[in-house]
């Protein structure tokens, strides 16, 4: 049965990042994984519980959130064992987040298989995800950091890219490769020849490995940042684990998993890969998102996040609306953007969804941080 | 002194039309006349009225406006005497708006001189528009019926035209011309043809007669209506007022006051002109309105009806933002035109702000008249 947990898997779920490029949507107060940018009547991070529940149960499901986000996350995932909720005082990027929570799992199951995934992506094929997650279970328990390669749809600038190798011979991966190297977001010509090549896949930051083997690595590359991490598992669950915290938690490098585990693994030929497919994308901007809503209403000229009865267009072709209720009328502008809330209205175009980010910054720059 | 009250003088305030192209700020509920579009903290129908009274003073200025409207510009006007507004059960055009006033006026005062100016025009240079009224008045006196010509500024095809001929020469009227014709809406070559020769004024609506004139011409033209008009004028003031408003005014014909006597009154040579500078402007729609916003704010490129400081662009130009208190953002839009309002939004461009009207149309096909 597909359907069933796997033995001994563990998922790690960092639920960071404003989303910044998505405001006036998403702000720091509540950021992109608290929102349904989907329409779907689920939160993002909603859905990533309701796609890796099924793998894990509700008792291997871990979320590493910053403390302001703790209780949000909570009431949004109910089945959430207290537990399994870990609070970050501070920021610490993705290797202090994810490690934590692996050696946490590893303190509790120490031949734990663990997987990262990120809390604001979406995925529109469920039996695929399932199965790429299978497989590279299924490799991770054979030495590897394993990730997961998505099928590049574009010529993407917005994404790291992973460089496939040589196929492995895994009982229960029939696709799994070795892989050659991580690479940078290419600029838009290396990004095509990428594409070209075939031999690339999009770097989705998912991970999956044995926890002490995430462990060792670290312990490898980060040796301070590993014990750090150790030390924090150890008193996790116990009285002192606010104290340990308060102690250790301020003086641990910011580092993204990325570089400190994934890149030397890579080259020390010690990363597998899943190659899949599986409908997904890290909303990342307004096009994206609105790539993702249905545009089967107003004969295709407009895709609305809420009421599409709200919306109202004349002479205008390639809309994205999203609406707070309101009415949205719009005449005569082709791939324009509007984002309505009820304290912030966002006016751009599908040209000027990268330079959101820039927007916020006026905005707070303006004297208006309240609203970014 | 000119800030004196021309004695014997009447201003008829026709208080009508929704200015459906300025929607969403402008709305059936709440027309145009009643908002103060300019940011001076005066409405459009109470600037009117700060114009005309120095030169009739409150006891002879009249409004005829909708039932439905009688209340607000009571509010607006609390100065103005009960019996000088002027409710109309239904709509019935100017024809019968303005001639109903003077037809009451002419009641209280047989050799009163009227004078009918619309409720929602803006003017900016009060000198020059009350010394125009002054030499329209003093024409008025000899006989004919006066219009004020609006030196044109540009090749419109939003107005009507008139066609000077040659001067008058009467006293207290250095300006007075013989209007040869009025021409209807040109199209875009006759309008720069028009402005090349020079002889050609915007027809502004604004008529100035001896009441007994105006009627005079009504009765020659329009007969029924005009003797709808005395009968209901006879009524005006009395128990008997509203019986005879509920018998007549729903007969009476729908005829523009262009059309029932500015036209055939010219064609028989007896309207004059005073040709007029003073900073007219009917607000006909957004690119109108922009132009009488402050551009001193965000370097010129963004004009905001509403708090500058909720208004933040960038790579804008040409922006025009009506705010109800929420932040705006405009990114990487030029000529923008957006209208916030607290239950519908609009967002068109200068091009289009002639098709707003069709757009309310649609809003309205798309069942949400309360918004229209």
């Amino acid at each position: 049965m597909t359907s069933s947990p796997i033995p001994g898997f563990h998922a790690i779920v960092p639920a960071g990042g404003a989303g910044t490029r998505l405001w006036p949507l998403s702000r720091a107060g509540h950021p992109k994984f608290l929102l349904d940018l989907t329409g779907s009547g689920r939160t993002l991070i909603q859905q990533t519980w309701d796609r890796l529940v099924p793998l894990t149960g509700p008792d291997h499901l871990l979320v590493v959130t910053g403390a302001a986000h703790a209780q949000s996350v909570g009431l949004q995932l109910p089945d959430l064992p207290e537990a399994n909720l870990l609070a970050e005082p501070s920021p610490r990027d993705s290797a202090a987040a994810i490690g934590l929570a692996a050696a946490v799992v590893a303190h509790r199951d120490p031949d734990a298989v663990v997987g990262s995934f990120a809390a604001d992506h979406v995925v529109r094929d469920l039996p695929a995800f399932q199965a790429a997650v299978r497989e590279a279970v299924a490799t991770a328990r054979t030495g590897p950091v394993v990730t997961i390669g998505i099928e590049p749809t574009f010529a993407s600038t917005a994404f790291g890219y992973i460089e496939a190798g040589p196929a492995l011979a895994v009982d229960g991966a029939p696709s799994a490769r070795r892989v050659t190297s991580f690479v940078e977001k290419p600029d838009a010509q290396v990004a095509a020849g990428y594409l070209a090549h075939g031999g690339y896949r999009w770097n989705a930051g998912m991970f999956v490995a044995r926890a002490d083997v995430l462990l060792g690595e670290l312990a490898k590359h980060r040796p301070q940042l590993h014990a750090g991490l150790l030390e924090l598992a150890a008193a996790w669950g116990t009285p002192q684990r606010d104290q340990a915290l308060a102690a250790i938690w301020p003086g641990l490098e910011k580092v993204a998993i990325d570089y400190a585990v994934a890149e030397p693994a890579a080259a020390a030929g010690e990363v597998a890969m899943i190659p899949a497919e599986f409908g997904w994308d890290d909303i990342g901007d307004f096009a994206s998102l609105a790539d993702l809503l249905p545009d089967d209403t107003h004969e295709g000229r407009v895709r609305v996040l809420g009421e599409t009865e709200h919306v109202v267009v004349q002479d205008s072709e390639g809309v994205v609306v999203a609406t707070s209720g309101r009415l949205v009328a719009v005449l005569g502008l082709d791939d324009v953007i509007i984002v309505d809330t009820p304290d912030a209205l966002l006016v751009t175009t599908r040209k000027h969804v990268q330079d959101v980010k820039s927007m916020v910054e006026r905005v707070r720059a303006q004297g208006r941080s309240d609203l970014a």
